[in-house]
């Protein structure tokens, strides 16, 4: 359990952790003109570079220096899924889509998120080489930079573009093939934190994939706060500690969906 | 056939039709902050817009005014397949992307490809929102606005990412499904012209799909340029009149995709 409680100064905390990223997006640029050290993790297309580990010991040492006892579940570090959520919990995704920041230089972001006693607090997306972050909670809304986002339009799924992670549509998870035909068409980005954007943003109506906690953490919190939906495929609770799948989606994108998925 | 031949100046060619496009730019962005008339064509989700139409009307006015004879073969206007492709002709792609355009206002590409007797002498795609603009040939190379690319490393198809049309990987169109599992992962932008760019920039290593004349035309004199495969899933040359499935990749990668797609 975290040593503070989020009743302090909201407005010191998100200028303290977006200037965290800030310095994190220079560190990550920087990394970009060098040779970057990658390893394999579950499989041959989970990677993992220097960098990623790089970011995540520079935001756990900065949070711990804020508060030496919080709680942090971080993508590289985390190995107990028997922690206790009461109280405040980071969860960190120092690289979100590595394989995109190996292969390709862009379309991947780095994310930090807040939870208290289990519920979002802040959520923070930085899209790095777009150098916009998108932040917020449920108590002042979403902004990207200083502009407030307004909620998306609750399209249905016919009338939307679907973000389906690619081993689900291929492999016809849950009658996902199905959706993706249903929708106005289907896009394949490559890291949770962009395709929650493109939801968050109106330009999809939906995203469905199987994800970790600091995958989603943060998109739940932002998604959550503009009133979509962020659930399991069945509309069950997402567990803060575990893997599952994930659809975060427009509250009619949701019911079309739940309509047209097999009982797994 | 067109009235000119490209002998004369290239470099006067280039600053003409760069200029057009990026006047075709600024109406675009005009456009978006109005209300966009949609139409649906082949089917509902093969759609066109007043902005399609304003723009293809545009770059037709342009080129008869620099060519009064100039044969023209535009995505709104094309209905001749019995075109004789000798001397030169002009593709016209004005939004590759429309449902992007429509439903996200980012990831779309205004295209323009010169060929002189069937061979691709300028291939120019211009993508709008990130506002650059790739353009070049086999005599001058390929740029970035003004930066020179250097080829895309030859790399396989195991080391890299693909881009597979939604209804071919979802149909497992010619056992594309295998080659998008044997990849390092699939990526699905929903425009011919921002895949194909990913492909020219090294960020994938492929892009296969059904496409037609203008959505291909462009791409092709970039990439054939920079020394990338562009041909059917087959290793056939593309017909320059006619729809057909189209692979854009390294030379590593399609022969490594030639090995996995089942015969037609």
């Amino acid at each position: 359990m975290g040593g503070f409680t989020l009743d302090k100064s909201f407005s010191d905390l998100d200028k303290m952790v977006k200037g965290w990223m800030k310095e994190a997006r220079l560190k990550i640029l920087k990394a970009l003109n060098d040779e970057i050290d990658v390893w394999t993790k579950s499989g041959r297309n989970d990677l993992v570079t220097n960098i990623d580990k790089e970011i995540e010991n520079f935001y756990i040492e900065k949070i711990h220096h804020f508060d030496s006892e919080a709680t942090i579940i971080g993508e590289e570090t985390f190995s107990n899924d028997d922690l206790d959520l009461n109280g405040v919990t980071w969860y960190l995704d120092p690289i979100d889509g590595t394989m995109n920041f190996v292969k390709q230089k862009e379309h991947f972001a780095t994310m930090i998120a807040i939870y208290e006693n289990g519920c979002g607090v802040r959520g923070y997306i930085f899209d790095v080489m777009r150098n916009k972050i998108f932040w917020g909670g449920p108590d002042i809304g979403v902004f990207c930079d200083n502009d407030r986002l307004t909620p998306p339009i609750n399209t249905s799924l016919r009338d939307g573009l679907i973000g389906i992670g690619a081993p689900y549509l291929i492999h016809n998870f849950r009658n996902l093939q199905k959706v993706a035909l249903q929708s106005s068409g289907t896009r394949i980005y490559g890291s949770a934190g962009i395709q929650i954007l493109h939801v968050i943003e109106g330009k999809c109506v939906g995203y469905v994939s199987y994800l970790r906690p600091w995958d989603f953490a943060a998109g739940k919190v932002l998604a959550e706060t503009l009133g979509l939906s962020v659930k399991t495929i069945d509309g069950k609770s997402l567990n803060m500690l575990t893997s599952s799948d994930v659809l975060v989606a427009t509250k009619n994108a949701q019911k079309d969906i739940a309509k047209l998925v097999k009982k797994s």
